[in-house]
């Protein structure tokens, strides 16, 4: 059964302003609109636009992928400052289809810049004109398919026609459910906090839920607020917390071609003049963000294919970041490991395996690990009030935290992954069919 | 359902002067005892005794793993030249057990060792005592759990008293199931070759079937010649042919802490005196040695964990060995691969996924992909002749060969796998129960 996830993070947010995505609203500067292009056989949501009528300063951080799709090189080629729209397909990753993929996207920036032209136009006091080079794509599903440039071309004037210049909860529910492919849960989050004296929101929305491992951005991500921010800060501020959030979840260690997370500040909220990344008025919203960051990236793991148990690896006391990092993953990755845990089976012995294999250099009888608050290894012994019994009725909960200890360092890392159960093989063994 | 390995394998020998284990008999100097410890709920042997009584050449690879097993500290820690016995258990792998664990094997090969000289005694002409420190061991099952010494000292002597100085294939058969877990099939494979004029045998046997990804070496295999080779050419020889063979194969990415491959050398067959591992009298000898470590190392993916489908991923035209073998590795290591290979679907998106997350510098346009015969890409676009229906038809196949071809260079890697099944969760999310 799937995760209900709510349940298991209605804490997560409990030190920030704001906590369940019930309570999302507007975020003025931005619209959105949401469409079906019938780019599935079954009738769902395949098309969701973000429409920025003032234009919005932006940042986005991509695959480290050596083969990345068409409309990642698209993204990475616009070099306005301000960007007017985000258009994100599913069901078509438009990945491995050549100058083809790329005509595509430039024929339907060049309908959609023409369309919000003339929307500009019935609308706006002062109209501006939308070029082509100030709209992004994003895309996710299958790669390698001839990318369905008509089809979406034909629902532009449907997808303006939509365009919602406010928002409430039940929008951002459908906008984050128009962009899912295998995901069975919208995956939303927010916070509020200051900027200076003024109040800003910080709103985000990603899907999962395959082919989910971390290499700088994972899957797609769409962080919106009202501040005002140049573009360089919100750059070195989805850089510093990338880290620790979209880049400590694996699904099943596989890297898309279409990883994306973007952060969009509409500026409508005038908040006071910052420097730098530095600046010590944006340490609450540096919180915020990461939060933010965080709660989805959570979602994505929790939600990932075929899970019945979201679990967290944190792994402490390390000589360096990356030591931690690399025992993290190596347990988050092993099949061995998530097969255990699906099967609620507390088999530490492939928690051991996974350490070893992870090429970092250890000290066996320093080694302690707990599941829960059950200690299991101390000192690199089976500690003497294990029971396995106790151990195996934890098992059973359907958020489990995984610890191990170095005793070696100070730095630590926690990555977020699922269960692999027999629902991942049987998503991923007919995906297309 | 299971793979039929046989149909599969029969042709690999082609080349080489035997083909099928059918053929497997005797190799002088060589003994073999197989019994019940009672080491599983269910009646199995579980202990295996190889004896040479006249002392062997020897030498071994073993894991890389971080956190290496009790009998594996025990094996690096053997000086002597020749060895008299190794012993294989099967169920516990004596691995994180600690100080216990190490000290229940110097129990057992003080008692080997006592009964090993007993047995001289009353069988040779010119007995000669056996050492503690002349005995190997192999151990292979869950890791820590308390190492079952009594268990297994009890059994020592039924073992001694089931020694048998011939061979004929069904004891190989009976040995090479012996020292199975998860395995459906037993994995045998042999050669016969010349040293000058002289004709050897190589026989090997091998264990699959969980936590196998290549790391040195891989599982359990266990080569046994009658030829005279020291030591130290012994080693030479295995380094060299590990990499392609023991060293090429994943089933799930895993990598074990009890993973070792040795050989043995009886030399009841006075060949010729060898200089060096470049020797030119050890050419035919290092091929058929090649070759039954290969045909070891494949029986091994194709029994993999709830294989149904033999995967080979050829990659070749690459600039360095290193990339050939991180892009095979990264498609053989797949679960999206795996799974699609699993459902017989030609979801050629996932190769070029796990291509460019490999993290090998390409270029995209000199890319071509070949499923069996069927070209799928050519120079970086799908090729006009594809035809999905027919490469489906081709993943019906039980035997499925991949080739990706850079086109950047000149060196290849092979890697051996298999598909991803629900089989695979069945197995391992209740492996202990």
């Amino acid at each position: 059964m799937p995760i209900n996830i709510n349940n298991l993070f209605n804490s997560i947010n409990k030190n920030s302003k704001m906590g369940d995505f019930q309570d999302l609203d507007h975020i003025d500067g931005l619209s959105i609109s949401v469409t079906s292009a019938n780019l599935y056989s079954k009738q769902r949501d395949d098309l969701v636009l973000f429409y920025f009528r003032n234009g919005v300063n932006h940042a986005s951080v991509y695959t480290q992928s050596k083969l990345i799709s068409e409309n990642i090189k698209w993204n990475l080629k616009i070099n306005k400052k301000k960007i007017k729209a985000l258009l994100i397909n599913t069901r078509n990753a438009n990945a491995f289809t050549g100058k083809e993929g790329f005509k595509g996207l430039k024929i339907l920036a060049d309908s959609l810049s023409q369309e919000l032209t003339q929307k500009q136009k019935s609308d706006e006091e002062k109209p501006i004109k939308v070029e082509s080079d100030e709209i992004l794509f994003g895309c996710t599903g299958t790669i390698g398919e001839i990318f369905p440039t008509e089809k979406i071309k034909k629902s532009i004037p449907d997808l303006i026609k939509k365009i919602k210049y406010t928002q409430n909860k039940y929008l951002w529910i459908k906008a984050s459910m128009g962009i899912l492919t295998t995901d069975l849960k919208p995956k939303l989050a927010m916070e509020e906090c200051y900027i200076g004296n003024k109040l800003v929101k910080i709103y985000g929305i990603a899907k999962g839920s395959g082919m989910i491992y971390p290499n700088m951005a994972t899957t797609l991500g769409y962080i919106f607020t009202d501040a005002t921010i140049s573009s360089s800060i919100l750059k070195q501020l989805l850089k510093q917390n990338i880290h620790k959030t979209f880049n400590a979840i694996s699904c099943d260690g596989d890297t898309s071609t279409n990883d994306m997370v973007s952060i969009f500040a509409t500026g409508e909220v005038e908040n006071s003049n910052l420097k730098s990344v530095k600046d010590k008025k944006l340490t609450e919203f540096n919180l915020s963000l990461h939060n933010v960051l965080l709660n989805l990236a959570k979602r994505i793991a929790a939600d990932g294919e075929g899970a019945s148990k979201f679990i967290s690896i944190k792994v402490k006391n390390c000589r360096t970041d990356e030591d931690a990092r690399k025992i993290s993953f190596s347990i988050a990755n092993s099949p061995l490991v998530k097969t255990a845990i699906a099967g609620e089976d507390p088999n530490w012995g492939r928690i051991i395996m996974a350490i070893g294999k992870a090429n970092v250099n250890i000290i066996p009888n320093k080694i302690s690990i707990k599941f829960g608050n059950i200690t299991v290894i101390e000192n690199g012994k089976l500690s003497n009030s294990y029971n396995e019994s106790e151990a195996a009725n934890y098992m059973k909960e359907e958020k489990i935290e995984l610890l191990v200890n170095l005793n070696l360092g100070k730095k630590e890392f926690t990555s977020y992954t699922m269960d692999l159960t027999k629902k991942y093989i049987e998503i991923n063994s007919d995906y297309r069919t």
